[in-house]
């Protein structure tokens, strides 16, 4: 499960149904991000078993409450348990004056608290590790509002342990072959095809939280693995998709396969809706390889290697 | 049901082991109080299917957050439900700052939201309607708390149908019956116990919020038919009940058996406890009738009539 995202809650603006409000993890080798938090996030997290200790970024799409009043209760709980490691906040503007309102009285934090403020305007990498890069995705909903795409960065070629004992390289040699060097070894010229096996191919996952059917993101979210694509209404209720500036299956599915994306996970769910079958079934007519977003699923990505 | 009590959640500071942290509602007749507000309060107010639209007070004990971070994302699905019936909190100073900076940013409540403010210097009563009234009952805890008591008001004496019929009483006779007067009928005086039945006795629910021992509580809560009183710790964690200004299951029965209540529940545990036998056996062996807190338990008091 190198790379896997866990969803926490599918639920639209008021909880309902036994389901919880946005909140979803993307656990990418041994590190967890958080995306969104909405109300019982931090309860979520223990009920699916989210080491919430490797969480040490955050990242918060838009203001709305269903995406941000989790937040209070899981840094409370963070300093309660004497959290040290700094926690790294990424949102539009006006969060940090939020949570300040609520942590404020009585409340030590443990830990440093760091707010990133990103505007909506226009795409921007927000955030780079070792591993991967986080950008934002500007959105049409009714508050400023921003998408992310979670991309890993290239991999190095992997040399074929075979062939190096065949030609008995030397530490130079290996890296100069891993970055793409044909070797020469005694008077004989190897080609790196022959040494290294292919890279493996870089992952990606694209969250496209609240929005308006919106054809922008289309070429930024342009053949990801997985796509979490909102899908607040089914076609019965088209209307109230264009008033409240939201998608239906339909139109998340229309993405979908207007970015060739490989999969795509719906949610965000109305409280109309007791039983999810219209999502399931309307995006999947537009495309077909569609997982119903749950919570506790985990969707996950599998290592191949150029090619395979 | 016109007098009972319903568990949503029972976690100390932490939730932990499933457990939600505090929120209590007190459902007399029809009118439902919500007393603290943790975290998705909303989502174990739909689990266990409280009317949430007859809560039209929230009685708030102090400011730690794992007693209101429900607050918020209540009155945000109010809202989008299209309330109108105004919603009146009771809290200590600080409250309404918390709240509307987590509203502000595009959320316009479709109902009037009324905060009221009390101090814990003395008990106040704070509200009342035709049925009850409810007053504040001063605590010790780290930051100004307050537990509540509620106190049915005393019921008119009934009638004995059957006399009604056997002296063909007039209703200016039978209204001064109820009040307690005796009546002349023709030339006979018939005495006021021959013609009403005993009143209902008036039925009460102390909350005792988060609190070190405080023995001064204990006349304000004398004789109460339901106490609720904090049991974050048991016996092994006496320490860490002084440092954090708490009480542990054994001083709450102690509390109980002082004020000669009727009925124990237990609550508020802290995460270090994933079971809960020792908040039972220890709270029973000073407290006989103490009942376990869990959340959607309903603890009920029944009408009956004085001496009965």
């Amino acid at each position: 499960m190198d790379f896997a995202l866990t969803i926490l809650g599918v639920s639209g603006a008021a909880p309902a149904h036994g389901r919880f409000p946005t909140a979803q993890v993307l656990q990418v080798q041994n590190h967890c991000f958080l995306i969104d938090c909405g109300e019982g996030t931090q309860m979520q997290m223990s009920k699916f078993t989210i080491p919430r200790n490797k969480v040490n970024q955050i990242f918060i799409s838009h203001l709305h409450g269903d995406h941000i009043f989790g937040l209070p209760g899981l840094l409370f709980s963070y300093a309660l348990n004497n959290r040290v490691t700094p926690i790294d906040i990424y949102s539009p503007a006006g969060l940090k004056e939020m949570i300040l309102a609520q942590l404020n009285p009585g409340t030590q934090l443990s830990f440093q608290l760091r707010f990133h403020v990103f505007d909506c305007k226009s795409s921007q990498e927000i955030f780079e590790n070792n591993d991967l890069t986080v950008s934002t995705i500007p959105l049409n909903h009714r508050i400023p509002t921003c998408g992310f795409l979670f991309q890993e960065k290239p991999f190095q070629k992997n040399m074929d342990p075979e062939k190096i004992a065949k030609y008995d390289l030397s530490i130079p040699q290996i890296i100069a072959a891993k970055e793409g060097h044909d070797i020469i070894a005694g008077k004989q010229v190897i080609p790196n095809y022959e040494l290294t096996l292919p890279a493996y191919r870089p992952r990606s996952f694209a969250f496209i939280s609240d929005t308006a059917y919106h054809e922008d993101i289309i070429p930024v979210i342009k053949n990801v693995d997985l796509l979490y694509h909102e899908t607040t209404f089914c076609e019965d209720a088209m209307e109230n998709a264009v008033t409240t500036k939201h998608s239906t299956a339909k139109q998340a599915a229309q993405i979908a396969k207007s970015a060739n994306v490989c999969t795509l996970i719906t949610g965000h769910y109305s409280s109309r809706y007791k039983e999810l079958d219209c999502f399931e079934k309307e995006a999947r007519a537009i495309f077909p390889n569609t997982k119903l977003g749950l919570e506790g699923q985990v969707y996950t990505v599998e290592r191949r290697r150029v090619g395979e």
